[in-house]
């Protein structure tokens, strides 16, 4: 077997690995397989290239177009993986482990593309909630929006995910318009950087937007400024080294966390032996065991069940733990491979034997158990341990040491208050589960726990069909949690992107607002144009471009007609004294409805034009009732652009129906797809 | 003069300072007027009574009753605000620097409870944006709700707005459920201790939520969970000793800083001499250099302008700040009144003495100017001091160096892009404003200085009437900055409730997140009520109460006939062949605006009851074509419910439209108010 050696990508250089590298071992076979580190690496050159290279080219593009930079890049690591399926077997994955972790990778990618076509701009503002008024006449108004940082991401990852790890941040990061630096974890880093290679030879990539480094960081972090962001996944000793620096605190460098945890599934009191929630408790523990021979973050680590289960629980988690194969991770027959190295293997024996101070070994003998086609000792082999705690509000380890492997302990709660208080000794984790089929438990559940927790993950029989797993983060939910599991939050969709933005309130007048953002705020300029808007084709309509309408007399008869016509003859709108005895109108008044539909005859181009259709509308609010005799006319001005496909975008109007007052009647938000 | 014990509030009790307790002095006279500190504080009873006591008080309340106790707290200071007003003169504050802080406190208290109810619901949980569905079916879905921590907020304020500084902390953390311990700066915790004697008085706080520590915090931070927040406001060095501190970083306790920072105004390029906004400059820098005798975290330090209108901006400035007349805080012609203290005094002299070696004094001599009613040596006043850099990309201290009073530097710059590097060699910054009438400028200057700041201010002669100040925080907008101004946020509406609760993603089939969030999602039990869902009050309809109407058939008459009478004859509903041109439609379609109609007339009760008022709709999506001959039915359920008045709530229903092959054409939330 060759030594592979596992180069550093700087500053558009591929560095080789310099004298007195780091060896890397097979997990399956403990043989030298690469070897990484040492590079000489210039630093301040890779940061000067993220920040001038990499950050403009980025913030050049629009949101959109950053988009369809993830899609396509996650369409060609996908169009390449099987390159990466061969070395993930290395790490100790089996088949399933590693499709774990490079589809999902890839998947994560794809979602984040499609995020960030639908919930951001085609443009370089992100705006946030809506604009706030602080006067009556309108004239001084406030927005917030995000825009990039003008620094770099460094992300440290863990050795477990060495795809899905690095492609989780670097979605978010690229769609924010930031570039990154990724410096995986050395043990599997060989992995990450065949995974870099496909996205630099896809050309995909603008220059300087990604760089990578196999081995240390060298003094990195001390050149940081509050336009970078530090994103670790590791453990809480790692964390809590980097989060120290001093450095990084004086500048208020962005760091995020997320940490191992604790984590814990709670078995509902409803969730009896022989009902399918408890089948499925155990189905899905012994996974979070085994999956990745227990090396997630997210894994089950406590097991909470009510007293009287336990021993059912021990019987049947045993039962299916025994029937786990373990061996060679490239046998299809394998249920669980190796972890990702001896001394890795050391570490969880040592906290395990911790654990067991505390607890007893119910299953799984560390010098007893089978592996199929490997050697146990040469490769990073382990048996699953579960372990049971029979006084766990006295115990402490049981809550704090995590042993990173397929190492679990079950404990027993009296009711579903001392469940929650079990929980939360983890001290903050990044998810717990809950079995249950009963609503009322999973709201107590989450009254008492969610605050411990970055997310929690409710199964039954109504869902498991459809259900993702315990130990799987989503890109469309966050992942973090407080306290042990580091304060940190990361995807979650738009939610985060946010890390590689700045939020700043921006307050003017409507005309700044609107020409900072794009987007065409109330008050601001109206624009009249030489025809029709509906005449217009997408690419001529500018944000501002307003209709006025000539005013229509609603009259009674067309109360009358429209109730008898459309079958509401809701009584405000039939009979005057039950309309005077309600809180909000005068008398007899004009459906909402009618409204709409009046104002659609008002502001309508009839002709075949560049208007497609009405998709929806939005925020329709009807502020003061109309009555017979009262004249209502339309406002309608363009307020928002979005390319949708090659051949229509999407116009958002805003429409303000006013009486002969000049009062505002009805305000909403309405979709049309429009050609170009 | 009597000197006055400042005692604090710790368990329910109130302890008054111990032997030798830092002694208070007049900013206006250098008197001993109160007396601080040493406490015998048992802090731990302090933490375990916030936890125990206070926060399961006001975790048992709503959202809206949080709200409704902000509003009742604010009036109830308002009301007795007079006592406050008395104590303010001794900080040096003139009457309208009192009025910021005393009256722009007791607004932001309202503006937080009146967001509180609008934005946030009347029960426990804060659902944070849309459900998702991660398959098909949609039987299993993720939703990210917020709920609040379950420790203490710990708020260290700075001395210079003593009542603002504590309610605009106080408001969101209440608001969010949480209880706070509040530290002011010892300087002027006399002003702030009157201010939590006021809400002490009321009643209106729960036991626990409130408590009050004159002096030091002893080991209070090293007792803290994750569950626990300290949120600092104050200088940098202060802010990096304790986000340096061990405890807090090993535990993932919750730090946010708002520091002091080189905060800059920005003289557009089109706003010369003569124009509007140009005066409109020199009168908001003018400001912000004197009020509060610029003892503002927000002040101008910077002023950044065209090199060719340095010298104009000079002359106009000195001619101005030579006006305004210095002296006794008391006294209504006062412009400017003290620091707050002469050591405030020595230290802003040390720090104009390190600017001057990069910048020449051209308005202010500190050893010559006229204090009215007043000893200018024994109480804290100062002149205003105006320097010029002519050079200001070699100067460091400039841009780095903030003397905390009513000092500020000025600097021209060669065109906009140099402006925008200026103004980020502040290193991050809570404010820049610019003043311009070209939104083409504010563009630009969002651009490249948005990333550094947390906020941006514009200004011009359309926005100057309602404009609000360069430096005031509102509290609908986010307050705080990245860097040096501490990388924290405070305030900006529910943004600023959520640094106090945790956000969690809950995963589960539909009828799990409908129990925990109490709002129906899509999938989730239907109930079928014994009667019409409009015939039933308030109080009556369930979360998931569910009406199923008969079919309508749409006829090509309908839609003829709907044309007609709307006016609307969009060639999509008229022309069978230019509907089928067009890529969304297979030929003529209904109107969207027949379909709603229609299903309001399927779904609507029209017999006088307690639904009042239709009072709008959202997020409104046609998904399907309708053409003559199909069939629509409606599908109306209670998805949330929401008190308004003590008359009627809101109710939110979820509408679906399917057709005759219950494919859905149309999917909407509709809004109607309800009696009780």
């Amino acid at each position: 077997m060759t030594i592979q050696q596992i180069a550093s990508y700087a500053a558009g250089q591929w560095i080789a690995p310099g004298a007195g590298a780091r060896s890397i071992k097979s997990a399956i076979t403990g043989e030298v397989i690469a070897s990484a580190g040492n590079n000489a690496l210039d630093v301040e050159a890779m940061l000067h290239h993220a920040r001038t290279v990499g950050g403009p080219a980025l913030r050049a593009m629009t949101f959109h177009q950053r988009a369809k930079m993830l899609k396509a890049l996650a369409q060609y690591i996908g169009e390449h993986k099987q390159a990466l399926y061969d070395l993930s077997f290395n790490t100790g994955a089996t088949q399933s482990d590693g499709m774990i972790d490079i589809d999902g990778g890839i998947g994560t990618m794809f979602v984040f593309a499609s995020k960030g076509r639908r919930d951001m701009p085609d443009g370089h503002v992100y705006v946030d909630g809506e604009p706030e008024s602080f006067t009556k006449t309108g004239n001084f108004m406030g927005q917030h929006i995000c825009t990039p940082l003008q620094g770099v991401a460094v992300h440290i990852n863990a050795f477990n995910f060495p795809v899905w790890g690095m492609l989780e941040k670097l979605a978010p990061t690229f769609l924010a318009g930031v570039p990154a630096i990724v410096k995986p974890a050395t043990a599997t880093c060989y992995l990450t950087e065949a995974c870099v290679r496909l996205m630099l030879q896809s050309g995909i990539l603008p220059d300087g937007a990604l760089q990578f480094v196999a081995g240390g960081l060298g003094d990195m972090l001390e050149r940081l400024t509050y336009q970078d962001v530090v994103s670790f996944t590791g453990s809480a000793d790692t964390a809590h080294m980097l989060r120290s620096n001093d450095h990084l605190l004086r500048n208020s460098v962005r760091f995020m966390a997320e940490q191992d945890s604790l984590n814990a599934s709670i078995l509902g009191p409803d969730a009896a032996p022989g009902t399918p929630e408890f089948d499925l408790f155990v189905k899905e523990v012994h996974r979070e065991m085994t999956a990745k021979a227990g090396q997630k973050c997210t894994a089950i680590r406590r097991i909470i069940a009510p007293e009287a289960q336990v021993p059912a629980l021990i019987e049947a988690l045993s039962d299916r733990l025994g029937k786990t194969l373990i061996g060679d991770p490239r046998s299809e027959a394998t249920r669980m491979g190796a972890l990702v190295s001896t001394a890795q293997r050391a570490d969880v024996l040592e906290k395990a034997a911790l654990i067991g101070t505390e607890a007893e070994r119910v299953f799984g003998d560390p010098n007893a158990f089978t592996v199929e086609g490997a050697d146990a000792v040469k490769g990073a082999f382990l048996t699953p341990m579960l372990f049971h705690c029979a006084y766990p509000d006295a115990a402490q380890r049981v809550h704090d040491t995590e042993a990173f492997g397929p190492v679990s302990t079950i404990m027993g709660y009296r009711d579903l208050g001392h469940a929650i208080d079990l929980v939360n000794r983890g001290g903050g984790s990044l998810v717990a589960s809950v079995i249950t089929h009963d609503p009322s438990v999973a709201r107590e559940v989450a009254m008492g726990a969610a605050a411990h927790h970055g997310r929690l993950y409710f199964n039954n029989r109504d869902s498991m069909k459809g259900s993702t797993g315990h130990g799987s983060p989503l890109p469309h939910l966050v992942h973090g949690g407080p306290g042990r599991a580091g304060g940190g939050e990361e995807m979650g969709g738009v939610r985060g992107v946010m890390h590689y933005m700045q939020r700043t309130a921006i307050q003017g007048s409507p005309d700044i607002l609107t020409g900072i953002t794009g987007q065409w705020v109330p008050g601001a300029k109206e624009i009249t144009a030489p025809a029709h808007p509906f005449t217009r084709t997408y690419g001529e309509l500018s944000i501002g471009e307003t209709l006025n309408t000539a005013p229509r007399t609603v009259t009674l008869d067309d109360i009358e007609h429209f109730a008898h016509f459309t079958g509401d003859t809701f009584y405000a709108h039939m009979d005057d004294d039950a309309a005077k005895r309600n809180p909000f109108f005068p008398g007899r008044v004009a459906h909402g409805y009618l409204l709409l539909s009046f104002a659609a005859g008002l502001f309508v181009e009839p002709n075949e034009g560049p208007v497609l259709a009405n998709t929806g509308l939005d925020t329709l609010r009807f502020m003061k009732p109309v009555q017979a005799g009262d004249a209502i006319k339309v406002r309608l001005t363009v307020k928002k652009k979005t390319q949708r496909t090659g051949e229509y975008g999407e116009v958002k109007w805003h429409v303000t129906l006013t009486n002969q007052d000049d009062d505002t009647v009805a305000e909403y938000e309405l979709l049309t797809m429009n050609a170009y």
